[in-house]
């Protein structure tokens, strides 16, 4: 590694990480900012890309262009060395710290269900995304060519769940027509373990939600825990086995912590209230990987960086860390066209006016102007024509 | 493979075999489109989708999408039954026809330089040019962990070579020094075997090209003919070793006929003047395969096309077929923002009047609505900003 390094590092370019980064930014503080990826990823509307609704590039933005004074360095951490005070990297270089901020979010986690890891679809990366959408692409072509029909199954009814499922309901109802005529009718089938949909918000919205879902065609299986995930089929705890030529898995993730940090059985890191780690006042852990308890949601990991930005500038003052406190801004669930539930200063709405708050929102908080333009146009197109613009399967 | 299949079956989704399907649609008559691809691809702008110009999706646009009549499958050939007058697909269907329209296209040829297949980059394909890409991007980042300059070769001074050159001088001239101020400044080489550039224009539009790659900092090397390539080098066949932390070969193209059909040395297959395989005349073979030996070039694979689809009509109506005739409208040539060069009615033209022609004509032949507009607004980005929209690397 030639030349001087910044004393103060990120590992991780997400919403806390890149919190992080502009305050610093703003405090004209050099840091170095590390991640195994070249571009901040805006996780929201990953299942947009995944349904080809959006183009990848439009919810991902290269890192080094958002970073003017910070310096960013693409690479791999193979271990945190707290006593040291220095990461290794991948390929044998080691890179001192004087601070670090730990940002590297969550991993899908398969709860232990066999099967899950070798045939069913995530989506928390682009990667991920791109690849649940040439897989359905892939798909919809097999089954033209025999004239059989698609059935997809969702696990999971949280808002990753509901919006994937919504979104492919969509595209299976206007896209399938125009272009596979000859592919008959499928099913998308939405399964939760528990009781209703959407369990984090107010029970009257889960309801609004699974409504909409079935107005959309979706098949909605409450009580449905998945027991085992076969080669086009699911099995659920019952015994029951559904079909599915595609299964996306929409339910569970775990801390992404690094060798060399502790961490619990879900894969957080305990921290004490100002989000330093235990024991190591200079590591500060952020947003989806942070042990003290905040659900694993955008806002989290944004606040979460941003006040362990400023406790690390106090500490460069000499002045005493501040504990966190988190804002809740409430929350947002999409479902589809002019369909969306959002919980607000204590108030449930649905239907078009959270569709409305919802799309403002996202595109409010979408990074970089020419993403926000690529967002609206390909949104405005897609509404004006009910056609998603991307359908290329890459050779 | 269930249901029936049309008796007209084209083989290729580019522009020959594109502009036959088109022809077919007009007249009705039901045929189908098999392709290894479920996009068209329009090849004359991959390189700025290679240097970060353009989207993928902006020069690819989905088959299924084009084709409102006929029936599209998405599949490979593994062998042409002219006796039996069918075809072998991959997984082990057999497709009969009464009539086919091969225009399966070219490949990119290493000329039997050893070392090209395993350490040079081509640009023929989507998946190629995302590629040249992502290479592109990760040896950057590369060259910023080290502190070390980057060096690019590109083989060949046809069009897309010179295309090639100066769209990557324009990178690393416009979007190294913001994005990766850790880097200094390298060097792109361009070589060619011949004594000029462009060899199919006129000598002086070919020391035009010479000269705007020199103001864009591109090294011109002529009489360079290379003898090997090897990881990240090449060797000239005087001997000379240069660096090149990527090689683009954008030299050569061989047909890509099928097993089956017979081909000569370069991989053409031999047609009589009809554009019909001599001794098949059910079978017709149009653009880079067809060996009547005209140039590889968009403008003859569409007029073949057109040509062949008509006298596949006329035979149809039992009428005799006419000889193909190309009516040659001349070509261009980019170098970079404002510099072109152009060959029309007999004139030579070359600086920024090339540059509009050349603009105007690509973007109306771009097939779709969507596609034009959305290559306009990059252009018009990159334009005013001077700094190419796309730097995501996919995990």
């Amino acid at each position: 590694m030639g030349g001087a390094w910044p004393e103060v590092v990120i590992l991780g370019g997400g919403f806390g990480g890149l919190a992080a980064a502009r305050v610093l930014e703003r405090a004209r503080v050099p840091y170095l900012l590390l991640d195994a990826r070249n571009h901040h990823l805006f996780q929201p509307l990953l299942y947009q890309v995944a349904t080809g609704f959006l183009e990848g590039p439009a919810v991902a933005y290269p890192l080094r262009a958002l970073l003017r004074r910070g310096r960013f360095l693409l690479g791999r951490v193979e271990r945190v060395d707290l006593e040291g005070k220095r990461l290794l990297l991948e390929g044998g270089d080691a890179l001192p710290y004087r601070f670090l901020v730990v940002a590297t979010g969550s991993l899908p986690s398969d709860l232990g269900v066999p099967g899950v890891r070798e045939h069913a679809l995530f989506l928390k990366t682009l990667g991920q995304a791109l690849r649940v959408r040439y897989r359905l692409l892939e798909a919809l072509e097999k089954a033209a060519r025999r004239g059989r029909p698609l059935d997809l199954l969702v696990v999971g009814g949280g808002p990753t769940g509901v919006e994937l499922a919504g979104a492919l309901a969509e595209f299976l109802r206007y896209t399938l027509p125009r272009d596979f005529p000859e592919v008959p009718a499928g099913t998308v089938t939405l399964l939760e373990a528990g009781p209703r949909l959407l369990s984090a918000f107010r029970p009257a919205l889960g309801r609004y939600a699974e409504g909409a879902l079935a107005q959309l065609g979706v098949r909605v299986r409450l009580g449905a825990q998945v027991a085992e995930v076969g080669e086009g089929w699911v099995r659920l705890s019952g015994g029951e086995r559904l079909k599915g030529d595609l299964v996306l898995w929409a339910v569970g993730v775990r801390g992404n912590p690094l060798p060399g940090l502790p961490a619990d059985a879900r894969g957080r890191v305990p921290t004490d209230p100002c989000l330093r780690l235990v024991g190591y006042p200079e590591v500060y852990v952020v947003g989806d990987l942070n042990g003290l308890g905040f659900p694993q949601l955008a806002p989290v990991a944004l606040q979460q960086g941003r006040w362990a930005a400023r406790n690390l500038l106090r500490a460069l003052r000499e002045q005493d860390p501040l504990p966190f406190r988190y804002r809740d801004r409430g929350q947002l669930a999409v479902i589809g066209r002019n369909r969306a539930v959002a919980e607000l200063w204590g108030l449930g709405v649905a239907g078009l006016p959270a569709w409305l708050l919802w799309a403002f929102v996202h595109l409010r908080e979408l990074v970089g102007f020419r993403n926000r333009l690529l967002v609206f146009l390909d949104w405005a197109y897609t509404y004006l024509f009910r056609e998603p613009g991307v359908r290329i399967l890459p050779d």
